[in-house]
């Protein structure tokens, strides 16, 4: 038996993404695909790159349009979707890719969002430990970030295992623009952008620092403080984050590369690679993996890790159907068996 | 009067970039342009850009191609230098852009170079409390690293004025890849690096650190430890460092505002951008200029510097000429009047 | 059942491309990968986006390591498939995306490549007229050039349709850096082709022109003259062709519209675009498509086709595995439904 | 004694790169910069690569403002400049880097534009035959579009020495991003182009269609045809243009090749290339020169000249202040002796 599926949201990177994986998946029949300003255009016109769908007309997002399915994905503005996911009903699997369901703490959410807090649904990020299983069954997922997606998967190791300190956990995160949307932008321009770097929501600034913090302080039982600053790279997918920590007294190399060799033996989607080799976002580039690489430096007392996703696939589009797959006791993997794309 | 200057290692990419300023100097006769293996070629060959030098022949690395100049600038593989720098005259400035003359410390060198310690010069970062005195008159400058250049305007302001703390100093930088140089090597093909980002370096081993450490060391009056992590990004040109450090305690956002811009407020190549302006690496593309903004973290405890150079220009080139404006008594700016080259 | 099917020259970017392609092929088990002097490596090392495979390990490329297959995919440098093709028995699919069967001429394989003429085989683009049936139950296979293949994807239905005049002809095709293969070389540095184009090959030099040819004069039923110049784009991926040919006498463009149309209607890889939508070679990445759109020019009298693929799917590795499905008698598209990869 | 210059445009590309050049034009004073809906706006905000100017305030586009200067750049949207210019006085040199005054027939101004004929000025491309003799004194000048002015000095001597056929002209030109200009639009984002290359305005539709054909036509002495593609690269900046003609019967390769050399040999900005390198618009890339490279194909009875500009630099800004220098009585080069700026 297969599932039908909605996806709003659907003229974005972020929808793109979902019906690319979704296309394929064995047990899926795409249903409703719904934008807003874009109901009525057909999709080739705004996604040509999904040929197998161009003919298909995108629909206005109204929750009659989204009724009637097994699984609604929102992939909407920040802000929008919890209004949306009201009117769906209990039985259906609502999928959000935005932020509004990602936060427990309803103060952080109003310190950083600016609005009232619509409350936090099972966190669609596997690989945490409880996480997988809280996703089971669950009728309402949070799809978490695509910045604390690497963060959080290159750090939870050493915070499950106490091997790190809760202060001075510094992440700097490279980011290809998708990130930023599709809304026509000067600063985003190609002219812009090519050729060069820049930073922005430096400072602790970014609404991803407390979703960071959030997922760290439940692994460490104790609150961790994050300085977080992303960047602006030159290329469309994919983010290299580096991850570092203070090691606690005493904590040698060989513990922590047991550490995290450990938490993801048996994920298939999370990987530490030999030691000698270094990850590449071109090497996750369009695939569900992310891989990271590890090195403590003992001069310094820290560990550092490096973890690169492609964040529309694992960063959003991917783990939300390996979530969707939890949810529906469907296999984790099904649909997202996809290599890398390089060079 | 003019001067005469000689650039060996001219088929390069630091090589070439000096060629690039000087071209244009007013007060430089460029003499001798030598290479090793490619001696014997035009320069309108190896280094296309360069029309006004076109039809000038690269001549062999030797003491006799070199003698006679008023200054010889070395932009050769790290190690290359300090044997061909010791057959020059003590009359002859001498500014090496390679790494061997830059350390102070035997066993830094020794630990990260593995070869016997040449010697320190005279650092040509004048922006650096001290240096710039240090330069004038001087015979022998070693011109700093792409990455230190970067990470020490990042942070030396805050060393200077006893903000910062001397530990958990975190330094994360994104090069073009230029930086790699121009030697053929299957992971900086085009197709490699386009589209993509990757560490490499992790975990304290780059040979940037103790040149990093040293500066900032001797700013602070005791040890400070960084952690630095170097990755490649998909662009020929420009650094972005991303540097933060642990505030002492009390110091508040305003002091450290304060410590920055009162640093740089007379340099004619580091600006402290407005507030509200990111730094972006094409805005000082081909440039001899460093921009930077800074963010204080109080939730981290932490300022947070970003920091923009064009590695070549002020990273390389453009710092060695600069310097040498100095070492001749010259205006500092000379042949540096050079705006960032954008879009 | 399933096919066991060899790769060789697994390290490189078509064979790369071969195999992430197989990787989830349904009737396809992947048996002996192989190289040349990267044997006894991991592919994980060499190809570390194919994630599924990266345990493999790297076989020499001997009779004895390929014999026993199905099918043998020959991806080796120009003039080495030919002496390996030779050595495999009769009974075996080999499927070469070199060079040297794709030439019928003897004369014109000799002017171009300069070596014997190894003979031709069955070309692998089903697309043309008469291709698709001599591929049935073929046990060779010549795998077309990339720009051949777009170049005739693009012009194929007017010389089928005789509304073309075989002289003057003018093709420039941008490519992708990995057309150039992933041999280290100074010019194909990311620093060298970020950010700039160039031309090569001008003048009638390049040895796509006459397999073009060939295509075109055995569709026009006389000799067609191409003149081709191919230049270099910065993107790792991709081919845009740019095809114009000057129109017979009272051929109008609603003549013309209908002959591609036609041509095209039942393709499942091969997309005349609605009339407004121009190709984009990131709607194919990755993808074994290839789209065009077509403009009649009155005023020069001239037909002007664009023309967008993949180079390593559609134009090398995807047509492959097409040709490879033909041969078998499988479903022409089993395995190769896969949407664009884009942003 | 210097020039008093304003240049009203000065938030856009082709405004930026006229402040650039002439912010260290020796004999040039920058008064007035004008901008309309960002007039009041610091330059440091709207183009911080121009250092030198970052404090300067954009004023409006007005008469009152840009009156009492001797020279008045128009780098202004197509159709805004004829206005603008009416209310400049006779004595004022107004360089008009739109297309508003580069076509002498008004049929073909309408057929392309769609609205009245505002006249044709002096045309600055001084390299093209009696052009710069036209520029010496004169008050109003049209720049060039950016490819007509590649597409010309690709072809020129050709057509000046009668070697060239009149009709099968076919000109193929990648431009970077630049071109398209700085306002926001989804399809020039940085996440849409990178990686990718799109062709647009195919079937001589482009408006610099018949600015190629006025200048070739008058070179000819009949008229010329030309079929004309432009297509989008994943660079900011830079052209490089395809354009090939059928030779005149008995035209030999010698005698083409001596015809190009004949026509630059003097020329201080456009080169022919030595036998065996190519043109790569990295070469240029911020300079004001043009390079290019030729090839008979005696197959195809064509001559192929692949020729690169910077589209900023000489394509507009560049090819302006080039133009003002000969109208001003200053050295042609004054202001322009800029090296390429690669990698």
């Amino acid at each position: 038996m297969t599932f039908t599926v909605a996806v709003s949201g659907a003229s974005g990177y972020a929808g793109g993404e979902v019906l690319r994986l979704l296309a394929h998946h064995p047990e899926v029949t795409i249903g409703a695909i719904t934008a807003h300003s874009n109901a009525g255009s057909r999709l080739g016109e705004l996604q040509p790159h999904l040929r197998s769908l161009a003919d298909r007309v995108l629909e206005d997002t109204t929750p009659e349009v989204l009724a009637g399915h097994d699984v609604v994905f929102l992939a909407l503005p920040h802000g929008a979707s919890a209004a949306v996911a009201a009117q769906l009903g209990p039985e259906t699997l609502v999928i959000d890719a935005g932020a509004d369901h990602r936060l427990v703490d309803p103060t952080a959410w109003e310190k950083f969002y600016g609005t009232p807090h619509a409350g936090s649904w099972p966190y669609g990020l596997p690989e945490l430990p409880g996480h997988r299983e809280a996703l089971v069954g669950s009728k309402r997922i949070a799809v978490p970030g695509c910045y604390p997606t690497s963060a959080q998967l290159a750090l939870a190791p050493g915070f499950s295992a106490g091997l790190l300190e809760p202060r001075d956990v510094v992440i700097v995160s490279a980011s290809g623009t998708s990130g930023a949307g599709k809304s026509a932008k000067t600063h985003l321009l190609g002219s812009e952008v090519m050729g060069g770097m820049s930073p922005y929501g430096v400072g602790g600034s970014h609404r991803h620092t407390p979703e960071m913090e959030q997922g760290f302080s439940a692994l460490a039982g104790e609150p961790v403080q994050v300085s977080f600053t992303p960047t602006l790279a030159p290329m469309p997918r994919g983010i290299l984050t580096t991850a570092t920590a203070r090691l606690k007294p005493g904590v040698d190399a060989a513990s922590v590369r047991a550490a995290w060799e450990d938490a993801y033996r048996d994920e298939p989607f999370v990987h530490v690679l030999p030691e000698g080799q270094w990850p590449h976002t071109k090497h996750v580039q369009g695939s569900n993996h992310a891989e990271m690489q590890l090195a403590v430096d003992p001069h310094a007392g820290r560990v550092i890790v490096t973890c690169v996703i492609d964040n529309l696939t694992k960063g959003t589009a991917g783990g939300a159907v390996q979530s969707m797959n939890i949810a529906l006791g469907l296999p984790e993997t099904l649909g997202l068996e996809i290599e890398g794309m390089a060079p």
